[in-house]
């Protein structure tokens, strides 16, 4: 592979000190003259009609600025795909009832937050309680209680496709194979909680906010403000995490925005950790049903998959995506000739589910690779083998459309069985209780969905202006969100332009300084911004190889820009300084700036919205976990001895960044797979804190080995791929496998508590 | 003239609410995590050595974060203007001796206010005193104290130029008239006082500041930091009044920086009121000597002159330009055929002199239009008929190389003198002890000067990116000091697009986020970065236009923009939405924003830097004002009953802006004829407060009318010449002049102060 001068360094993150130091600027800790804090007042009921509400008690609260209700807020539902508006289904404050224990229906903007948290008391809400309902399966029993009008069984969306002969696959199957698998609830835990800052004045509304994407969120902004899109810019401040949980736009959102317009004043409001756990978004807890036919040798012929995806009360947010995306990842990462897919995303009384981390991958992989470690056993196979036979290769075709470019799939699996000791351990550790396994998955390098409107689906484009120091600003509407996204876009402008790193500045996502970006979500950042990004440092560069050509005699062809020069190929003594050539075309174009411009557009097939079937991502990863598990007999206690690690990331930007996107995806679907789950009981979430909901600290950690697999991707930003979204997929059906490889135990519900595997140890006597 | 849909219309200024509600952000609502606050200690004496600095106590002082002296600043001077650097004579914090009472002598961090003052008490300093001087032609003197090693007899600078044939001017003539006249000291008064916060991350400065210039300092706070420029990043905030006080590097910007640097921190510097008068910037006290030859029909053959500026300790800002500047002022509004002028700017141990709203002006018009109220008076002329005999006409090339191209200076003699009653009321007051005048100016309509280096002089550049959503943001570099060039730029962006004002957004003066501006100084916006931004516009418009004309198979020359529409001249019906034609034109360049780019340039002759001869500005806008006062023979007071203000402002952009500019001229100067005078003893301001120090309240504005005469300027913006700088010069000699006619008492020294009255009255007799 080719050799960069910044690309492939593991630079540090440009904003690591800023971070680390405790410098960074976060939505919250913006203090605008002025500034009231807001408090938003929550259902507690998990279903129930408003009968009636009274602030009267509140307004008079001496420090109380503004209460609103709906009726301040309006009918107009928030969403954010603008495709399926007609779905969105969420009133920014309840207007008549209430459908989970958390929902919106007032908000108090005060002097200060006591106050504001006095006021919320003072409001009366009479409710009429109403029978509700906290199981998809239960939820679409004819006679269920309604939660939206309109939505039978209370099924809000349904995909379906089917691509082969089903029935001739199963006819000709050696044998079939059927399971059911389930998967909890779990929470993002962004360090930072989501926070909003709104301002209006004179007619503008402005929101500071942590957020994934403000050009997407801005739009249903102005809708339910009845604002004109210009009269509302969106400014994502430094974003605490994200994971999935802050692609939308929220209620408080709103509320900050309409308590602002009626104060006259910023009003600023951060969520509480509980308010964080039960009222933003959760992963969805999901039902998959798996029926697989193969041949003798362990190759795929047919699948047939059902996924029910518990969605909660609401699902106009991202939620929408849900079934189909879960499809498409049920149709990698091996090959399956012939497919019947169903997918249904449920409401029922419960916080809202949304995307997270894999969105549905990490529940999908769980189920399809704790599967094919079912079929290996039941067919005597090693399940290496059964993996690599059917494993997708380079070019290939899904029977969902997906066009798969680069792929190193069977790689990974190669790399991780050597690393965790495949052929020394497998099946040969069991007096120690101790197992290994592994689990593989497939995953998207971003999507052409723009969410909202973009031209021509262009849904990444880039600005990058030189300045005469001899310097460069990158313009991108792309959110970091702590994944490094503004690192690794800075490199590629570095790369591209020929400078040092730290002479390269990033503005980011601001609706009204940097250009349209659809956002931080699907993995698409690095491919899709990246690219944008890559071409606007191109479109620059070649106007200063134009002027530095004539001044130097040279063809622009035969220029090269590195280490800040730009100089002939051929005669390298032959060049001037960047900064010179900023100056000289400046000069050239009548004082002009030299502003390069970028864009990135990869469309997904139009079939895909009608049939199901039809490429979405411009590429694909890959990725094999392999972990060794010790399961203490006594306590049912699973430990995590080591876990490698192998992705096919196309190329790695910056190795260590990729390595900690790694690490971190094993950290999360660690916690997924053993301990992780919020519980609810009549809808009441009963651990929506960090003492109660334990997530994976370093202590918890395994010994991890990163493998980085390079395929070099060629439509990618120097080959680049997507990594630590899909990677955190491999994690859970990896450690269940192990489990079962340790004891003989196949649990097939996640997380994998010692109570299942004590149960389990148990009924295998 | 032509009608356009915005130019020319009174709109308020797009920061009007903002401002008035009290929520615009000025530099020291910011509030960053960390920060600390920064005090300066100064020097108590006029003139010392510094013998001994022990900051051991105050460094023991809880919450004290750093302490800086001399030794942390470096011994690198800061100025301005590049091509003075020889000149720069300011060290940051002194090193070895103070100049005047205010002098920087260390800086303190510290976790608040408190602390850090109580700190500065705890720095034990040990100075040798040096005697001072504080009278510049006492400072000339052989013998005199010497401020800065290497300037003979204290001349910092000096400038002389000489034109015609001087000696056959005066022999020719029929009377020669030699006058001497003083002004004094007086300060800005900015609302808001200079106030910088700086934060050190990672390498890289950021400095939000209350400038005028952030590109400008830019330049030497990274040079004096040693820092790359690129390293170093500008932001003015929204600033509380500049009136060139806020046009250079203050060494509390570099004790900020130093500050934050030292302690990782944010660090805010606000000066006190008391500060604010001694330690920033004052209008140069000046004596200047006169002396004209005339014809015997009063045409003036010949005028020679001589201008001491007192300018304080320092020299190395905006000061050094002084002597230069006030040549070319006494080269205005007549027609002097041969002419010889010699300029000094002296040091004394006082406060520092620098430019001040119509920078020298004041004085020299002060001096030039009593000088020829006095000499119509030796003539037996009509003080109007001499100035129009002598008046500067469209195309007249001045002895000192100015081009005059627009002007209208006798049209505003006529329309003044007629408002304020000239014929009735000239002479025929004086029993009731009133009289009445005029006073004139001819001043600059900005500057080429880039301060700093810019490719080929582009002092202005700008880019308007174009969204989908049917709006533009314009980046420009200027910044608006309360004088609405924000408003007038956006008005300029909205008129040649074709869209409504609030369309139009604006980026400005962020040396980051916006494209080159030499600052807001010289009177320059509306004309430089006016025509940048109308560039910038039309360019933008043009490429819509290429776009829409292909597709309404039109030519893109018969296409107009006007109220948001894009449509044929011929054909008003055929034609697209404003938004449409951005989608249009973003979807045919492959998705590419459509971005505008502007600049412009005017260059200074080079003679002007060798000889002091040559063309230095774009345009030239001539004034008139017209006073009607009245004296109390007891008291010696003088109250201005009227002032008539008739300005040649090319073009009104804003016809109620270019009025509050105009009014706001007449209150300042008002203040500096009638009161306003900083008081020095020993080197000390006697009177740094507002209770001591007086403004001009409304109560104290006379009957004013406010007459805009428009000659379309050919080069600039839609015709528009600068206002509101140089409009404050007429004002002191109207009044005087006025005050002259009313009782016979010529006073010419400012302020015309009661005592000074009746010094006159009793003179006379």
């Amino acid at each position: 592979m080719k050799e960069y001068s910044i690309i492939g360094k593991s630079l540090p993150k440009i904003d690591a000190v800023a971070k680390a130091t405790g410098k960074a600027i976060y939505t919250d800790d913006l203090k605008l003259p002025r500034m009231l804090t807001g408090k938003i007042l929550r259902s507690p009921n998990p279903h129930a009609r408003i009968v009636h509400m009274d602030t009267t008690r509140a307004k008079k609260l001496p420090g109380v600025k503004a209460i609103i209700t709906g009726k301040d807020t309006g009918t107009r539902k928030i969403g954010i795909i603008e495709a399926y508006r007609d779905l969105w289904d969420q009133e920014a404050l309840c207007l008549n009832k209430v459908r989970y224990i958390g929902d919106e229906v007032a908000a108090v903007a005060a002097i200060d937050e006591d106050t504001a948290l006095e006021a919320l008391e003072l409001i009366d809400v009479e409710y009429e309680k109403l029978p509700a309902v906290f199981d998809p399966e239960e939820a679409m029993k004819p006679g269920a209680p309604v939660i939206h009008e309109g939505f039978e069984n209370n099924i809000y969306i349904r995909t379906v496709l089917e691509s082969g002969d089903v029935e001739k696959g199963f006819r000709d199957s050696y044998r079939v194979f059927e399971d059911r698998f389930e998967t909890q609830c779990v929470v993002h835990c962004c360090m930072e909680p989501h926070t909003s800052v709104a301002r209006y004045l004179d007619g503008q509304l402005t929101l500071w906010t942590s957020t994934q994407t403000p050009f997407a969120i801005r739009s249903p902004l102005a809708c339910v403000l009845d604002l004109d899109e210009d009269k509302v810019r969106v400014i994502a401040m430094v974003v605490g995490g994200g994971f999935g949980g802050k692609v939308e736009l929220f209620p408080m959102d709103v509320c900050c925005a309409v308590l602002s317009i009626k104060t006259g004043c910023p009003v600023k409001i951060t969520l509480t950790r509980k308010e964080e756990f039960e009222t933003t978004r959760t992963r969805h807890p999901m039902i998959i049903e798996l029926k697989t036919g193969v041949k003798r040798d362990g190759t795929i012929l047919v699948k047939q998959v059902r996924n029910i995806l518990d969605g909660g009360a609401y699902g106009g947010g991202i939620g929408v995506g849900g079934p189909f995306i879960s499809t498409l990842f049920s149709s990698l990462p091996y090959k399956l000739p012939n497919i019947k897919m169903e997918a249904l995303r449920v409401y029922t009384n419960k916080s809202v589910a949304g995307a997270m981390r894999g969105y549905t991958a990490p529940q999908i992989h769980f189920a399809d690779d704790s599967h094919m470690d079912m079929i290996a056993d039941e067919l005597g196979m090693d399940p290496l083998d059964l993996r690599k036979k059917n494993a997708i290769t380079p070019g290939y075709k899904t029977a969902s459309g997906l066009k798969i470019t680069s792929c190193a799939f069977s790689e990974t699996i190669d790399k991780v069985s050597r690393s965790i000791g495949w052929r020394e351990k497998r099946g040969k550790l069991k007096k120690e209780s101790k197992g290994v396994a592994v689990g593989c998955s497939g995953f998207i390098s971003g999507t052409g969905l723009a969410l909202n409107n973009t031209p021509k689906n262009y849904t990444s484009m880039a600005i990058i202006k030189l300045h005469t120091e001899g310097f460069a600003t990158v313009y991108t509407g792309a959110t970091d969100i702590g994944q490094g996204s503004q690192t690794v876009l800075s490199m590629i402008a570095a790369e591209e332009l020929g400078i040092s790193l730290d002479r390269v500045k990033m503005v980011a996502a601001d609706t009204e300084l940097t250009p349209f970006d659809a956002g931080s979500f699907g993995s698409r950042v690095t491919f899709h911004a990246g690219n944008a990004v890559r071409r606007a440092a191109a479109d620059a560069k070649a106007q200063l190889f134009a002027v530095v050509a004539e001044k130097l005699e040279a063809n622009p062809d035969d220029l090269e820009s590195k280490g800040g020069r730009i100089y002939s190929v051929d005669n390298p003594d032959i060049g001037m300084a960047f900064e010179d050539a900023i100056w000289a075309c400046q000069e050239k174009n009548g004082g002009m700036e030299v502003i390069g411009r970028g864009v990135f557009r990869h469309d997904i097939e139009p079939s895909v919205f009608t049939t199901g079937i039809g490429n979405y991502s411009p590429a694909y990863t890959f990725s094999t976990g392999g972990a060794e598990v010790k399961v203490d007999l006594e306590t049912g206690q699973v430990e995590v001895l080591k876990f490698k690690f192998a992705h096919d990331i196309g190329r790695a930007i910056n190795p260590n960044n990729v390595r900690a996107q790694l690490e971190g995806s094993i950290c999360m679907g660690l916690g997924f797979a053993l301990f992780e789950q919020i519980l609810f009981e009549e809808g009441r979430m009963l651990n929506p804190t960090f003492l109660d909901y334990k997530i994976p600290t370093a202590l918890d950690m395994p010994e991890t080995e990163i493998i980085l697999v390079e395929s070099e991707e060629p439509d990618a930003p120097f080959g680049a791929k997507e990594c630590g979204e899909g990677s955190v997929a491999p994690v859970g059906p990896a450690i269940a496998n192990a489990v079962c490889d340790a004891i003989g135990v196949r649990i097939k519900s996640l997380p994998l508590t010692p109570e299942k595997v004590l149960r389990g140890l148990k009924r295998i006597g």
